[in-house]
C-alpha cells in the first residue's frame, strides 16, 4: 500500500502542475496576448470604424503602385505585388499587436528575392511559405530575441546598402535601358554603363519627372493637417497620396498619347491577368526550362540565405513594430508569428514576400488609423483593383514606378549616423562602413552577415581581454605575486589568464608564492579551468608554488578533477597575506 | 617663417617616432624572435647534434610511412605525402619557435582536403600554398589570436569527430573494399555498408594484424627508457619505431608472397615515380577531365572553406606548442609565420599541407630532440627514401597502412572530457555534442564552424542578459525608481535595459521619478545609447520625468547627440536622494 501511496502523492501534485500549466497557457492573458484581436473588438465603435476606412483607402492608394513597383525590383510581373496585398491584412488583423503596422511587399525583401526569381516565378512564391514558416516557428519557441544581435550600425549600413541597391536597379526603368538589372549594387552600376547606349528619351523625362513632382507634393503638405479649412485638408490629402497621384497622371500621359498616336513611346507595365488567384498550396516542385526542380532542389538554391530573408523581414517588422509602439512593449515573439502567419496565407494566393513595411506604416499611422482593421481596408481596395483595374494598370509607365521607387530610397539613407560615429566611436563606423561595404560589393544578404560577425567579435574580444593583472604583497616569511580574477572567465579570456600567470612567474624572486586569487571570481568554464591548471602545474615544475585563493566550491572540483595532485594547493581564508601559512598549515 | 617653424617642429618628433619604431622593428630581441634560429644556433654543440640526429632518425622512421598513409587518407597518390617532409623542416628550422615541433602532413587536414582531390590532385597543392598564404598573412598581422575563440569542446569534439571519420575512412583499405571511402563519417560508414560485400579475406587479417603488433609493440615499451641496460633501450627503441616496424613487416610478407606465388593476394601502394620533385610554383590552373580550372575557379571550388583549413591548421600546431612548451610563452604569430613559410615553400614541390603533428611531436620530444635542427634530418631521410626505397614502397600493403593510421586515431579521441562536462556544465556538453554530431553527419568544416559559432553565441547571449533591475527610494517629495546600469553595455543588451525601464515605468505612482543610475556605468554604444533615449522619450511622454544620474561626460555627450532635448535631465551628484533636488536646482 505504501508504494501505491507513494504513486498517488507524487503524482497528484504532477497532475496539478499539469492543470496549471494548462490554466497558464489558456489564461485570459495569453489568449489576448496571442490573439490582439479579441483584446480591441468589443471596444470598436463606428467613429474607430469611418478613421480605419479613411486609412485603409489611403494607404490602399500607396499600396497598389508601390506592390507593383517591389514586384518589378524583384523582377517578378505584377500580380505577385497585388496579390501579396491580398491576405496579409486580414491576418494581421486577428494577430498582430500594433495598430499602426501594414504589411505588404517591401523593396529590401524584393530586391533580397531578385536572384531566384531568375530562375522562376515559383521561387519567389515558395520564399513567401519559406519565410513564413521560419517566421512563425522563431515566434512560437520564442527565438525573437535574435534580431538583438542585430546592432544599429548594422541596421543602417544594411538599409543605405539596400536603398542604394535598390534605386540603382531602377536605373534599368528609369533610362528604359536593355539587359539585366543587377543583382547588387557594384552589378547594377556595371550593368547600367553597359547597357547605358541603350536610352531612350521619353521614359528619363518621365521618370525625373515623377521624382519632381513627388518631391514636389510632399513639400505641398508640409504644415497642413486633416483638422485645417478645407484647402489646408486638400493639400494634406493630396501629400499623402502622392504615390498614386503621380502614377495615375503617368496612366493619362500613356494613355492619352495611345489613343491619339497609337504609338507607345514609353515602356509600360502591359498586360495584369485579370481577377483574383486561386488558393492553393504554394509550388514545392517547379520547372526551369528542361529541368525539374524538386522541394529540395529548390531549398538548394535557397541554401543558408532562406534564413536570412525571413530574419531581415522579422528584424523591418520589430524595427518599425519598436518605432510605433509609442513606448508600449513590443512582444517580437508574437510579431513574428503574425508576420509568420501572414506569408504562410499569402503563399498560397501566389504573392512575393511581405513584412511591415516603413513607408505604409508611417502613412498609415499619418492617416490617423485607430486599429489594425484598417488593414482591411486596404486589402479590399486592392481585391477591387485586382478585379477590374487591371486594364488601367496595363498603362502604368515602368518610369513611373521606378521615380517612385527611387523618391522611396532617400528617406532610407540615415546619413546623421555617420556624423555620430564619427565624433563617438569610430568602432561602430568601422562596423557599418564594412557592412555598407560588403552589401554593396558582394551582397546584401552577405553584408549582413558580415556586420553582425564583426558586432559579435567585438563583443567577444572584448571577453577576451578582461583586466587581468597581478601586484606583488610582502609578508614576513615570502613574497606574495597575487592574480586576481574576477566576474565570470569565458573560453576566450584563458589565453590572457595564462599569460599574465606566466609573466607574473617571471617576476618570482626566492621564496615567492603565486596566489591566483578567486575571491571574486564567479564562474570558468573548462577552458579556463583547463589552462589554468595547466599553467599552474608548469610554474609549480619551473619556478614556485601556485595557491589558489578562496575559489568557489564548484570551481575548486572542477580544478580538481582535471589535475587532482594540486588539491592540497586550494586555500580559502579572509585575509589575503595568511593564505600562506593557511596551506602550510593543511599540508 | 612662422609656418615653416611649425612644419619643422611638427615634423622633426615625427621623424624621431619613425626611427624609433624602424629601431624597435630591428631590435635585436625582435629579430631574435622571428629567426628563432640566431637564438640557439651560436650555443649549438656536438653533443646536441648527435641527441637531434637520433630523434630525427627516429622521428623520420615514423614520418615515412605516415607521409604515405596521411596522402592515402587525402586520395593522393604517396609522393604527395613524402614530399610534404622535403622542405618543411628546413624551413621550420629557421622560424620556428618550440624545438619539439615536428611538421608534416597530419590525417585531420588530410582528411579536409580529401573533398577537393576528387576533382584534381593539384587542387591539394594549391590548398598547401592557400594555407600557407593565410597563415603567414594571418601570423604577420598579429590575427594568432582568433584560435583563442575556439574552446576546449569544440575543439575536443571536432579531434574526437577527425578521428572516428579518418578510422572510418580507412575501412575500404582495412578490408579492401572496392568504391568511394566518403568524405565524412557518416558517408564513409554508409559506403562501407554497401561495399561490405566485396571484402577481400587477407588485407583484414593483415590490417588487424597491424593494430595488434602496434599495441603489442607499445605495451613492450612501457617503463622502459634510453638509460637502461641494452635490452630496456632495444625495447624502447623498437617501441618507438613502432610504425615504422609494423610497415617493414608488411612489405617482407608481401614481398616474400611475391617472390614465391608470384600472386598479390594483398592490395599495394604500388607504383612510386622515383626520385625529387622538380620545384616550380604552385599549379595557379588545373585541368579536370575536359574543363580548365582558372586560378579564380578554383578559389571557387574552395569558398569559404579556403579559411577553414589554415585555421584548423594553425590551430593544430599552437595547441601542439602549447602541450611541449613547459610552461614558457609560445608566441602563436611566429609560429603561424613559421607553418606558413613552410607551407608556401613545401607547395613548391608538390606537397600536400602541413602542420605541426601531434604523434611526430611527441616522439621527436622523447627521443630527446635537443633544438628545431632534428627536423633537417628528418627531411634528410626523407630524400634518403624518395630517391632509393621508391621501389621498396612498391610492396607497402594498403591494410598495413590503414591499421597504423587507426591505431593512432585511438589516441585522438579523448573520453575523459565526457564525464568531466556532464559533471560540471551541462552547457558545455552540450556545445561537445553539438560540434561532435555536425562534424560526424555533415563534415569537419561545417562542425568547427557550428561548435565557434555556438560558443560566441552562449558568450553574446549573456551579454544580451546582463543584470539589470530597479528599486524604490522614497525620499520627502517623490518615489524615485532608480535603475541601475553597470560596467560596459553592447548593443546586445539594448533589448534587456529598454524592458526594464518599461518594466520600472509600470510601477509609478504621483509624484515618481525615474532615475538611470551611470555612476558604476563604463561605456555604451550607439545601439544602447539611442534606445535608452528613445524608451526615456516615450516614458517621459507617458508617465513621469526620466533622469539620468552621473553619466560619464563621453556617455552624456553621445545621448545628448542623439536627443538634445534630454540634456537638462542629465545630473550629477554623490548622494542619489539629492537627484531630484540637483535637477529641479538647475531646472
Amino acid at each position: 500500500m505504501t508504494a501505491l501511496d507513494n504513486i498517488q502523492t507524487n503524482n497528484e501534485p504532477r497532475i496539478r502542475r499539469f492543470k496549471k500549466s494548462i490554466k497558464k497557457v489558456c489564461s485570459k492573458k495569453v489568449i489576448e496576448r496571442k490573439l490582439p484581436l479579441i483584446q480591441w473588438l468589443p471596444k470598436y465603435s463606428v467613429g474607430a470604424l469611418i478613421q480605419d476606412i479613411i486609412a485603409g483607402i489611403t494607404v490602399g492608394l500607396t499600396a497598389i503602385p508601390q506592390g507593383i513597383a517591389n514586384a518589378l525590383i524583384a523582377g517578378l510581373s505584377p500580380e505577385y505585388g497585388l496579390n501579396a496585398g491580398l491576405l496579409g491584412g486580414f491576418v494581421y488583423v486577428i494577430f498582430g499587436s500594433v495598430k499602426d503596422i501594414t504589411v505588404g511587399p517591401t523593396a529590401i525583401i524584393a530586391a533580397m528575392i531578385s536572384q531566384y526569381v531568375d530562375y522562376s516565378p515559383d521561387f519567389a512564391v515558395l520564399a513567401t511559405f519559406l519565410a513564413g514558416l521560419v517566421e512563425f516557428l522563431m515566434g512560437a519557441f520564442n527565438f525573437g530575441f535574435l534580431v538583438e544581435f542585430i546592432s544599429m550600425p548594422v541596421i543602417s549600413g544594411f538599409s543605405t546598402a539596400a536603398a542604394l541597391q535598390i534605386a540603382a536597379s531602377q536605373f534599368k526603368s528609369l533610362f528604359g535601358l536593355q539587359g539585366s538589372s543587377g543583382n547588387y549594387f557594384a552589378q547594377s552600376i556595371v550593368y547600367f554603363f553597359e547597357n547605358v547606349k541603350t536610352a531612350r528619351l521619353w521614359d528619363p523625362v518621365l521618370g525625373f519627372g515623377t521624382i519632381f513632382g513627388i518631391m514636389l507634393l510632399k513639400c505641398i503638405g508640409q504644415g497642413c493637417s486633416n483638422t485645417g479649412g478645407i484647402l489646408q485638408k486638400t493639400r494634406w490629402y493630396l501629400s499623402l497620396s502622392r504615390n498614386a497621384v503621380v502614377v495615375v497622371i503617368g496612366i493619362i500621359i500613356a494613355f492619352v498619347i495611345k489613343q491619339i498616336t497609337d504609338e507607345e513611346p514609353l515602356i509600360l507595365v502591359g498586360a495584369i491577368n485579370r481577377g483574383l488567384p486561386i488558393p492553393g498550396l504554394p509550388p514545392f516542385s517547379t520547372t526551369v526550362g528542361n529541368d525539374t526542380y524538386s522541394f529540395t532542389d529548390m531549398l538548394g538554391v535557397f541554401g543558408p540565405k532562406s534564413f536570412i530573408i525571413p530574419l531581415v523581414s522579422t528584424l523591418e517588422a520589430v524595427a518599425i513594430a519598436k518605432a510605433f509602439s509609442n513606448g508600449l512593449q513590443v512582444d517580437s515573439n508574437q510579431e513574428m508569428i503574425a508576420l509568420g502567419l501572414c506569408n504562410i496565407a499569402s503563399s498560397c494566393v501566389n504573392s512575393m514576400p511581405i513584412t511591415g513595411s516603413f513607408t505604409k506604416t508611417a502613412l498609415n499611422n499619418a492617416s490617423g488609423v485607430r486599429t489594425t482593421a484598417g488593414g482591411i481596408f486596404n486589402c479590399l481596395l486592392v481585391i477591387l483593383s485586382l478585379t477590374t483595374l487591371t486594364t488601367t494598370f496595363y498603362y502604368i509607365p515602368k518610369a513611373s514606378l521606378a521615380g517612385l521607387v527611387i523618391s522611396a530610397m532617400f528617406a532610407m539613407v540615415d546619413y546623421k549616423i555617420f556624423g555620430k560615429l564619427w565624433r563617438h566611436s569610430k568602432r561602430e563606423l568601422c562596423v557599418l562602413v564594412t557592412t555598407l561595404g560588403v552589401c554593396l560589393g558582394v551582397g546584401l544578404e552577405y553584408g549582413i552577415v558580415t556586420g553582425v560577425l564583426f558586432d559579435a567579435l567585438i563583443v567577444l574580444y572584448g571577453k577576451a581581454r578582461p583586466t587581468v593583472d597581478f601586484y606583488v604583497l610582502k609578508i614576513a616569511t615570502a613574497d606574495l605575486i597575487i592574480v586576481p580574477l574576477n566576474y565570470t572567465m569565458s573560453y576566450c579570456a584563458s589565453e590572457q589568464i595564462r599569460k599574465t600567470i606566466l609573466r607574473a612567474a617571471r617576476t618570482v624572486a626566492t621564496d615567492s608564492y603565486i596566489v591566483i586569487d578567486g575571491t571574486n571570481l564567479e564562474n570558468i568554464d573548462l577552458t579556463v579551468a583547463s589552462n589554468l591548471m595547466s599553467v599552474a602545474g608548469d610554474v609549480e615544475k619551473r619556478t614556485c608554488p601556485v595557491l589558489f585563493l578562496n575559489f568557489d566550491e564548484s570551481i575548486k572540483y572542477l580544478c580538481v578533477d582535471i589535475k587532482p595532485q594540486l588539491r592540497s594547493k586550494f586555500v580559502s581564508t579572509t585575509n589575503v597575506s595568511d593564505t600562506v601559512d593557511v596551506y602550510l598549515k593543511c599540508a
